[in-house]
């Protein structure tokens, strides 16, 4: 009697989790089946049809349950002024507008500006991403207070200036030893050199130095426009990808956003040094810098993830969006309407993003990160469901109802519980007036 | 004294409308200005800063009011399969998938998908649509019982087929005669001849003559692939537009959706016929189709308007998405940030409608239809707001908070009063089984 009663009590306890997702329709392995989800300590622990239970229970009957988005290369504090400048001639939109705005960015904007971001990307399905800025402090903060997970970098640039290739690591290296592993591990700091026409050859190499140093990852911007590439042409008489692997900067540990611009022999050299590659889809159209072919690297096996890029020249941080113009573009400049399938495009919009980071996430599977999100399946624009995979990937807006990052409930029927959305729409408003009077 | 009261009776019978949006910024000639409008039977009577009184008061304090959108070239029924056939190549998937599909939908499939799609169009701000397909006394039901605007056409095709030609015009005619000007006057029934592949140049004669008679206006897709107009130079040693006007085809009663593959002289030859133009940018995509040239036909002045084409090619009915990508795809074919403005694409989907199809809509004025949306400002994806034309335009999705059309409130607070959402979804989930044991 004493031992069965102890063998319920231990069955008891080994069924108690954290938190447990019930009947939702699961995307596992890339098909959507139903099963419930056990979480303990901010990592999966039981995906199955055993009725588990929970400290913390969540009914997903009505939902489906994906793994959190990953918005893999952004600006997000750029969100305090999209929309300030459209429209114009994209010279004149830089050096007239956005330059002239960000010289005068105070770190509260910044503060606000990702919040601000964070709280749209959080109801838009995305549990992650990647941010490369300045006033880097103010995103960490944002980050640690809305319990979204993150991987920051200070956006680093020397511009042929010794001394300053000197200060921009400095404040790159102190604010990864100040902020890498914080926030309950959610947040990851690595390093972010801007860009081949910002940056010199040896501040990448230096930057490529303490990078090993600190075993981390390396971010940077790469052949967005045509007129990058040829600067870099006509400067070094490489074309882009060549030159930065003849200076060891490609690896594993490399994330090169955009690659539109770029040869079959780049793919092929980005493939042999297993770089990953972030596709920034409406950014790039808005800033008319082109079409990456992004389906030749999918389909040679490059990493390929997606952003949003910065909301200046998007202007949502959606990446449902991304998922779906991914999607019609890659048909659209081959002229094969199956030359990527829809579940292609999710994975880059979630495990790939994890994987380029060295993050152990994207799937619903035990001993994964439990970054998760929950979807009203009858959410008009999904109904009728055939297969949820392609009313996802084609619906270009889901209906998120809840978000939990590294286990923790962050949204709850679509109300962020961690800050304060109403107060921040508020502040933003107010901070977009007092640049507006900067301006001026 | 009694003359005094009879003037303030008189002041107040003046000042009492069917319905009043109070504090709103209203998009009145293209710009956000704040006002309150007035609506009386059906029409805009008053807009102005005047304390205006209504039997119904709508504040729109926090909202932005803007004319509803106009969806100028849709299949709504298609809704009910939408992502059953995905990423498969063109032929395959009309051959094997979408026409094998169509072949066996029965009246009941297209009365439900019409209703899902027609509410997912008014949640998504649209007001008014163009609808071409078959079993359209469905369609008119579910128009007429969801209150929303729309002219239909019974979709006709002769294929060079004498009898078959008859029996088409036949149900087309029988269709206008039935369903013209009814629900209240917002139902318009028009002639909807399919394309230059599947009729005939005599029975497209024959079709304008009847749009003559019954003095009404023509709707057909033209030059929407590169195949199309491959068939018809063969066939007509002549280009689509040109073999068109040959016939006495085009006038400006004739509107004519996608024209992705047209030359120069073409639009020349569109402009000076006055014909309007229907583009579908995400179908265009998602079919291989191409990206159309739109940004010169609104050069040279030709009536271009919006449209998101049926559910099995975009796969969704929201305007906003078409407009953003509008104003993307236009940049990027140009290279040029500032080829088209955010207040054209804005007019595309409204204003340009309403004319193609003559009607007094898509302002903001008196003496014009009260179709008009109210749109939530404090939406985290419009915050900050510098100037909401440009936060409409690129947001890709808007918060939608009230349709009203004619005058009559059909959405209030998102939830939708003329017809049962919830049953709609559940009914169409029914069907889709159906549809789905059909096929085996």
């Amino acid at each position: 009697m004493l031992k069965r009663l102890l063998k319920k009590l231990e069955e008891y306890k080994m069924n108690e989790y954290d938190l447990v997702i019930r009947n939702g329709l699961c995307l596992i392995n890339d098909k959507f089946i139903k099963a419930n989800i056990g979480i303990e300590k901010g990592i999966i622990e039981y995906v199955g049809k055993e009725n588990i239970k929970g400290e913390t229970l969540i009914d997903a009957s009505d939902k489906l349950v994906m793994p959190g988005l990953f918005n893999a290369h952004t600006h997000v504090a750029m969100c305090i002024f999209r929309g300030l400048a459209e429209d114009l001639p994209l010279q004149s939109w830089l050096k007239d507008k956005i330059w002239k705005i960000e010289s005068k960015l105070k770190p509260r904007d910044v503060y606000y500006g990702a919040l601000l971001g964070i709280v749209e990307m959080i109801k838009s399905g995305t549990t992650a991403f990647y941010d490369m800025y300045f006033h880097m402090d103010e995103v960490a903060k944002a980050v640690s207070e809305s319990k979204i997970r993150a991987i920051l970098s200070y956006g680093m640039a020397d511009r042929w200036d010794e001394s300053r290739a000197k200060t921009e690591l400095k404040i790159g290296t102190e604010f990864l030893r100040k902020w890498n592993n914080r926030s309950n591990g959610k947040i990851k700091v690595i390093f972010g050199p801007h860009a081949l026409y910002t940056c010199s050859l040896d501040f990448l190499r230096q930057v490529k130095t303490a990078a090993k140093k600190y075993n981390t990852l390396v971010h940077m911007h790469v052949s967005e426009t045509k007129d990058e590439v040829n600067f870099v042409l006509e400067k070094y008489k490489k074309r882009p990808i060549q030159l930065l692997d003849d200076i060891n900067f490609l690896d594993s540990n490399t994330i090169l956003a955009h690659a539109v611009w770029i040869t079959d022999d780049e793919i092929m050299l980005l493939k042999k040094r297993e770089v990953s590659i972030v596709h920034n889809p409406v950014s790039n159209l808005k800033l008319t810098s082109g079409i990456s072919e992004v389906y030749k690297m999918i389909n040679i096996g490059i990493n390929v993830c997606l952003g949003t890029d910065g909301g200046a020249s998007n202007n949502s941080y959606n990446l449902f969006e991304e998922i779906k113009m991914t999607l019609l573009l890659q048909k659209y400049i081959t002229c094969k309407a199956d030359v990527l399938k829809a579940i292609d495009a999710l994975k880059m919009a979630t495990k790939n993003g994890y994987k380029a980071y060295k993050l152990k996430g994207g799937n619903i599977k035990k001993g994964f990160l439990a970054d998760l999100i929950l979807i009203n399946k009858k959410s008009i624009s999904l109904v009728p469901m055939y297969n949820p995979v392609y009313s996802i990937a084609y619906s270009g807006y889901c209906d998120v109802t809840h978000s939990i990052i590294g286990g923790e409930l962050v949204m709850c029927n679509r109300e962020i519980l961690t800050v304060d959305e109403e107060k921040i729409i508020s502040k933003a408003e107010n901070i977009a007036n007092d640049i507006l009077n900067r301006l001026e």
